[in-house]
């Protein structure tokens, strides 16, 4: 195994085969039943087999999937997109988040014509050789042109582009603070407006990557909820609820430089993945999915803090309450989290014990009674260990 | 639009949009019907709606797709990639032919320490920023290390990895010569013996880039039919009948560097489409697609010749005839491929003017002959622009 999905880098336990999905639920191959907190690590939104996504997918499979051009349902899947994010003039559409990451970071090059791009440090925008958090076989050339800055620290983020000069093409952020093994932040007022105010005096792209967080916060894109607006959004995960589909968004100002640019892929204009995408944003709009998770979110996270309290455990809980993350103080090998994981994976809830986890609109109260519930074998498990 | 399904590259009257597909036949929205000659440019290599591969995919859908790990099914289709390609001893999966020749010339990199990767002058590897063909909107960085060779010509190759001294990582090279408005070229096997013996003299790992052309030449690889394995191999395209995938095989001395890398996707892992490419590999072996698909390409080339003969005009067809180039002497601003494509659109055969096309499974010879029909209005067409 390899990537994201590789078992090995969970505690000992954790299934590396999945069998199937339904709702809130997923099965492994030997048959054991979880509730789904990792929801396939953020593409499925509205649940397992959802009947809409399941219809829409299975009628465009019967027409046509992949031929030698797209089909209606490109179209339309952009017109929605346009319609449904304000920061939306333009559409394009790849395979994963990162060729979605990848094409921005192109079109503001393209569009700049500089080539230094502006990164958190630590945050992850995908896994090609100049964004990978691995260097094992990529080169200083592979990451040359970029600097970075603190997520939500103004002043290091005006001293980064003080530090670029006439050369800077974008700033890359992502729609919250989701790295590896770190307290989630959601970005402050502050520090988004001073992004854009940086990009709108130096002339450069802001890029908000939505990819893991995009759909659950906000219909129109994470950085609504602080009132800024990107130049291009980058899509994927929850877009088509497991369907294999990213996109571009942008502003008319970038469309030149998006259009002049070369990418591509084989599958890029497959028709069945943007069938359920469509279907998705839908239901998500329908069924009002971002006031739903929010709201079992926080019943989840009332309940772990109730049952850390109790246990006299410092649990840190960080970040959007629909994309959970949980952190034990002092935990500094991670000794607790695994322990509390594996024994609440025993009990039947899948969650995480370092990355952050996500919601979807199948979820009930019960599902996260269930999960509070198992979390109490958890607790118990840790006691010794604090 | 973007990218290579782009229809303002091709001559006017060539449609933008596709409704479906059956068969070796697709259909425009606009309800004009065609024979394929493009196969979805590549992946359709069994046929549309093949109904072998749609029942495993369907069936598989039911189960589950993107869960929070793979199913049984990524080892079944590892398994019988690795049964059938002599040249490989693992397998890993992505969703673009880019992301398998990224991860190759990666993994070649952690293998080896090394940074320099050799590849052929116009070879088309892919469109992220290290091999995309149009430099818009990368940098000088994204192509570091990189050093340039004429593809069968075995002087230039020993050439170029003289002049890399200690710092080859790979030989990277597509299963033929198959670049864009040029003369197709298989390789001849003094030049494969070549790339074989450099990549062995120095420990670098020579990987093949079959994204296009594999699965059509040569069940095992299309290096096969010049009895050279290279260490890498990079798959897509005909993999699985149109779904979404691509693949990466090697030989066991790249496992470990190959579980090194970190590479990954929101969607690498999903069950259908390994359940189509398990139909799509069966289906192939059951019914001979490669002579299947020869035969026919012959007759098409054979009758194409003759009818070139007939009205006297320099038709020149080149590389394997079951993915066929043709190009016009003395075309140089393809006003005769254009008209002569043009014209052939009208009479019902969807042909390129400049890019190879793919024959499939469920062409007849009926369809070759409704080509090689319509293409008399083609020859009719370019007659005052000789």
């Amino acid at each position: 195994m390899w990537g994201h999905l590789d078992a090995k880098k969970l505690p000992e336990g954790y299934p590396q085969f999945f069998a199937r999905g339904e709702g809130g639920h997923v099965w492994d191959v030997d048959g054991r039943r979880y509730v789904d907190l990792m929801c396939s690590w953020g593409p499925i939104v509205l649940g397992h087999h959802d009947p809409a996504v399941d219809a829409a997918a299975r009628k465009q499979a019967e027409m046509g999937d992949c031929l030698n051009g797209p089909g209606p349902v490109l179209v339309e899947l952009a017109e929605r997109l346009v319609d449904r994010i304000p920061a939306a003039d333009w559409a394009m559409f790849q395979k994963n988040g990162t060729d979605a990451t990848t094409a921005c970071v192109t079109i503001a090059r393209a569009a700049t014509g500089r080539s230094t791009i502006l990164m958190a440090r630590g945050s992850y925008h995908g896994a090609a050789p100049w964004c990978t958090p691995v260097p094992a076989g990529t080169t200083e050339a592979d990451r040359a042109h970029q600097l970075r800055f603190e997520y939500n620290d103004v002043a290091s983020l005006e001293a980064a582009a003080a530090a670029v000069g006439d050369d800077l093409a974008a700033i890359l952020v992502t729609g919250f603070r989701h790295d590896n093994i770190v307290d989630q932040e959601l970005p402050t007022p502050e520090f988004a407006q001073a992004a854009r105010a940086i990009c709108d005096r130096k002339g450069a792209a802001l890029i908000v990557d939505d990819v893991r967080a995009g759909f659950r916060l906000h219909a129109g894109g994470s950085w609504e909820t602080v009132g800024v607006r990107p130049d291009l959004s980058a899509w994927s995960k929850a877009i088509a609820n497991g369907h294999t589909l990213a996109a571009v968004t942008g502003r008319d100002s970038l469309r030149d430089a998006a259009t002049r640019i070369f990418v591509t892929g084989s599958f890029w204009c497959s028709s069945v993945a943007m069938a359920a995408a469509i279907a998705t944003l839908e239901e998500l709009e329908r069924r009002d999915v971002v006031g739903h998770i929010a709201a079992l979110g926080q019943r989840l996270r009332d309940g772990l803090a109730e049952r850390a309290r109790g246990a006299n455990v410092g649990l840190r809980q960080s970040g959007p309450v629909s994309m959970p993350l949980f952190l034990f103080d002092g935990d500094t090998d991670f000794a607790i989290g695994r322990a509390f994981c594996q024994a609440t994976l025993e009990e039947g809830a899948f969650l995480h014990p370092r990355h952050n986890m996500f919601l979807c609109a199948a979820h009930t109260e019960a599902d996260i009674d269930a999960v509070l519930a198992a979390s109490e074998a958890g607790f118990a498990a840790i006691k010794g260990l604090r």
